[in-house]
Order: C-alpha cells, then sequence, then structure tokens
C-alpha cells in the first residue's frame, strides 16, 4: 500500500513479476477495498498465484518510525512483516517509509544472531557492471564492529545475487593526504581484514562507480549522502542534456539522431533495474523499493527478494559470521 | 612547482594569467635552473610582470604533511606561503600536496581569531549555476562550533566571489526517515540558526546539484566521499557515453552530429572551471588547484586567489565572525 503511487503500481508489478517468475506466488497486504478494484482492472481476479491479505492501515511516507510501531500494528507494512515471521511468506517487499519499515523488522523479525545492527544495501551501477554498497542510511553512528558486520553482509550478498565466490569488499574512505581517515575506519580496516574475507582496503569516493570493489562498505551517514550525491548530480546531468537537445532546431535533429545511442546510456545507468535495497541482517528477508518506483522498478525489487530466497540470503550471513567468530574466537 | 606536471602546466597558466588579469604580478616560487627555461620556452623571460623566487626543495605528492613542515623547509610550497606571511606577495596558489599545504599554512600564517580549524571550499557545478561547498576533506572529526564556523566562512566567500549579498546556506545530512542526523548536525544547526547567516537548515546529498543552497556546510569526511564520489559518477558517465557513441559506424555520425551539443553540455558541467579550492580560516589567503590541472584549470585557480585578494576574505570573515561572537556573547 505504501511509495508514492501505492496499488496503482504495485499490483501491475505484481503481474510483471508473476510473468517473469513462474514459480512464484505473491501475496498483497493492503486494504481489500483499494486492492481488489485494481485486480478487476488488470483482469487478475483470478490469478491463482496472487493473493490478498487484509490489512485495515498505512504507515504514512512521513510518519515517525516508532508511532508506526506502536499505534498502527494493522497496517500493510506490519502485517506483511508479520507473514514474514509466521513463515506465510518468504519475504517482504514494500515502497513504504524506511524507518518504518526498518523498525518493524528489526521489532518483528529480530536481527540475525551476531549482527548488531541490519544495514541497508543496494546495488549501483559500475563502469564495470554494479557494486553493492551498505549502509545507505540505517545506521548513523557505527563502530567498527557494525561496519565488520557490514562487510560480511554485504560479501555475502554479492556471492548470493551475483554468483561471485570472492567478492572484493572496500572500506570508504577519505584519501586526504591530511588524515587518512578517523579511528573507526583505521579500527574497521583491522577487524576486516583479520576475516576470510576479499577484503582489498579503502577505496575513495571516486572508486565506488569504477567497479574497483563489488562491496562498498561504509556507515550510514556517509553512506547515505554517498547515494543522494549521485542521484542529485545524475538528476543534473540529465537535466543540462535535455536543455542542450532543445535549445533549437539543429539540436533537437541532433537530438533525434542520437536517440538511440543516449537511450542505450540511459538504460545502462537506468536506477530503476537496480531498485530495490536489501535490509540485511535482519532474521527474515525485506527488500525496500524506492517510493517513487514505476512498475519496472518495483517488479526489480520483487525479482531481489526472489534471489535472496532462493539463496537463503539471512542463513548465508549466519553462517559466514558464525564461521568468521569461531574463527576469531570473538563472540562478539 | 607542485602538482602532477610541474612547471609545465604553471609557468603557461601564468603567461594566461596575467593577460586575464592585467593589473597582477605574478611570482613564481621554485628552482630556478627548472623555470628559467621554461620561461623562455614561452618568451616570458622580458616580461615585468613576472618573477622567479627561487627555493631549492619540492615537495612530493604522497610525502606526509608533518615531514614537509618539518625536514623541507625550503620547498617552494613553504617558501611561497612565507611570501604571503611577510606580505611580499597577496596570496598563494599550489598545486602540490594538499595535507602538507594544509599543515604549512597554518604553521605559517595561523588561523583567522575565532576560528579554529580551517576548511577546504570550492565551487560546484549546479542546475542554476554554482554552490560552494566546505569542508572538503581538511578536518574529519568536526564539533558542531566547527560546522559553525564553515558556515559563516562559506557564506563569506560566496558573498565576496559572487556578489551575492545574501547567500543561503546548508547544512549536509540525510534525510532517512529512521533518525534524522546525529548530534553533530543536529546541534550546528541550531548554532547556525543563531547567526545572522541566511540558514536555510538541513539539506540532503541530492540537494548539492540543485542549487538549492549557495553554501554547503558538511564535515571533511563526509564532504570529501560526496565530491569524489561526484568526481566518480561523472567519469562513469563520461565513459559509458564514449564507449556508446564509439560502437558503429552510426553512432559515431551520431556522435559528429551531436557533438556541438555535448561540448556544451562538457563545457557546463566542465570542472576546470571550477578549479581552485580555498583554504579558508587562514590569516592570508592559500588556494589549492587540483594535482592534475591543465593550465586553463590553473589559471582558474589564479582568478579565484584575484578575486579573494580584490574581496579581502581573510579581512571579510573575521568582522564577520566578530561581528557573530559579539552578538551572541560567545568568546569561544
Amino acid at each position: 500500500m505504501g511509495g508514492d503511487h501505492g496499488p496503482s503500481v504495485t499490483v501491475s508489478a505484481a503481474r510483471r513479476a508473476l510473468k517473469q517468475h513462474p514459480d512464484i506466488e505473491l501475496t498483497l497486504v493492503g486494504r481489500p477495498e483499494v486492492l481488489e478494484p485494481r485486480l478487476r482492472d488488470l483482469d487478475l481476479v483470478d490469478e491463482p498465484r496472487l493473493h490478498i491479505h487484509a490489512a485495515t492501515e498505512v504507515v504514512d511516507m512521513d510518519e515517525s518510525p516508532a508511532v508506526a510501531l506502536k499505534k498502527k500494528k494493522d497496517s500493510s507494512m506490519r502485517v506483511a512483516i508479520n507473514l514474514v515471521k509466521e513463515g506465510v511468506v518468504d519475504a517482504c517487499v514494500s515502497a513504504g517509509n524506511t524507518g518504518a519499515l526498518m523498525a518493524t523488522g528489526k521489532f518483528v523479525l529480530k536481527t540475525l544472531p551476531g549482527i548488531s545492527r541490519p544495514a541497508i544495501c543496494t546495488a549501483l551501477p559500475t563502469i564495470t557492471g554494479h557494486t553493492h554498497m551498505l549502509d545507505l542510511g540505517a545506521n548513523i553512528d557505527c563502530t567498527p564492529e557494525h561496519l565488520l558486520q557490514f562487510a560480511v553482509m554485504g560479501s555475502v550478498l554479492a556471492e548470493s545475487v551475483d554468483g561471485n565466490p570472492r567478492p572484493s569488499v572496500g572500506l570508504l574512505n577519505i584519501g586526504s593526504e591530511a588524515i587518512k581517515g578517523n579511528e573507526v575506519v583505521k579500527q574497521a580496516s583491522q577487524l576486516i581484514a583479520e576475516t576470510r574475507l576479499n577484503y582489498t582496503g579503502f577505496i575513495e569516493g571516486d572508486d565506488i562507480y569504477t567497479g574497483k570493489v563489488d562491496v562498498v562498505v561504509a556507515d550510514g551517514f556517509v553512506g547515505n549522502v554517498s547515494l543522494k550525491t549521485a542521484e542529485g548530480l545524475a538528476a543534473m546531468v540529465n537535466q543540462v542534456l535535455k536543455s542542450n537537445f532543445k535549445r533549437n532546431l539543429f539540436t533537437r535533429l541532433a537530438a533525434v539522431i542520437a536517440m538511440p545511442v543516449l537511450n542505450r546510456v540511459r538504460h545502462t545507468l537506468d536506477p530503476r533495474q537496480y531498485n530495490g535495497a536489501s535490509l540485511l541482517g535482519l532474521n527474515g528477508i525485506v527488500i525496500k523499493s524506492h517510493g517513487s518506483a514505476d512498475e519496472e522498478s518495483f517488479a526489480n525489487a520483487i525479482k531481489i527478494a526472489v534471489i535472496e530466497i532462493d539463496q537463503s540470503v539471512p542463513k548465508r550471513i549466519s553462517q559466514e559470521l558464525h564461521q568468521h567468530l569461531s574463527a576469531t574466537g570473538d563472540g562478539a
């Protein structure tokens, strides 16, 4: 029910996902009186793999996570996560309020053993393919141990999603000649270097999009600023391209001729194909779609959920952490 | 003498700057045996507004600032900053080692009264023009008071450079619905709101390039990651555009036709026209050029120095801080 567009997008994305993944079933959680007409419109009423589970409330996009958690016990978000907890469904995908989704996920599903803080992880396009970056805003004050856990979780995700047996992991830092990073990243670097992860050391902000590593680890404040900076710059480049191609008759003609190339470029960089951030570290699979996701984007978030189910991502994170902790004798 | 290209760029940039600014004189600081042949090549030996001041050493790009400060007392960087201190010149422009430049600037020139930490500030292109962002890497662990000082310095710079009588100032934060920022930015926000600056509150990473504010304030870690992220993304977009336009005969033809438009776009976003970061808060004007700057970029860094001299930026920062401190009764 959440996101900027609500069921108008999620129901059509569900139809698309059912076509893409013939083995899955989907449960739409929300107000039946809103969902049912939409199903009729899309001729989905008799679709045997699509179900409705009633929830009477909706968490607002700007609602405080604490309030949502306390007061909206029958929200679509809460009910969907309850269904994960009860094993009725294998994953929850939501375009709703990120903070409320994370808070509800932590409250209902709890975190995996050995994980203090779940983190938000998403794939980003790079020159060579894509990279997975976390945390993107769930945790603003991180200890070295938190960053270590993020490194393990990101590595497992890259391994599972990309089938990359040994994803490289980098820790985001600054390369100012003045001071090489703060104490937290320095200590985190030592901790990660002791794991069996394929840790390549510090990277800088400009390394994210070159694809230097498969996993980028940062605290949530820095990760969020970096992600948003990139979104803002991409929007600016897009705007400057558009306005310059619209300047006069000649440039409009040039735009027509260059269009196939520009469309290819746009497709390569299209954030929609990367939509779907994983709330890693929860004892269950929860995927956050961008609030403004369209049908294609939301279907991509569902696809990520399907992959994480197939690959048992939470279980693999537990195993990896357990192996690491028993290797180092660290029970933290 | 510094930077990736050394005097081959700086001397030709000096020639360009002398043409652009008929009122200035320039002093090249470095090894005469290296500089003089270059002057001869460019027919600048008899240029009355161009001088050479000898310095026998050069700070390496990867040298530790502490070592440079202690051991290289006759480096071109140290001698140039000494000349600022002695009032022989009005500003120093360097493409050398950022950390050493900042450390030497602090040691020789000291900071302005009321400034605890100088900060690195540069202009960035936005959809509507440009914005000034600081700190870009000089200070990684900042207190609310440091961020307040950055806000004052950035505002004075925007006022001086752009002739904007009331530049808007935003504080970089994350907009995660979970947690609105850490304690430092929350307290800094309160402090800045009490000044007479045109403070508009928190902004997020994607607001930087929309030109939402004239001055973006952040701690040096976050500011550096944001800047580098943008550089990396820009490089990726450029690469993807290039490789797609080079794919086949048709796309190469499209490139030729679209070239004038793409060149305009490139010009609008060209980082060279923004080259020249101010080391604000020092008791003197020091401008850091990008190490890889070419002639045009380095000349732009000189232009920024000229403007800051004309506008007496350090003096104006002192005045603004003094007015603020006497208004709040805070002598910190």
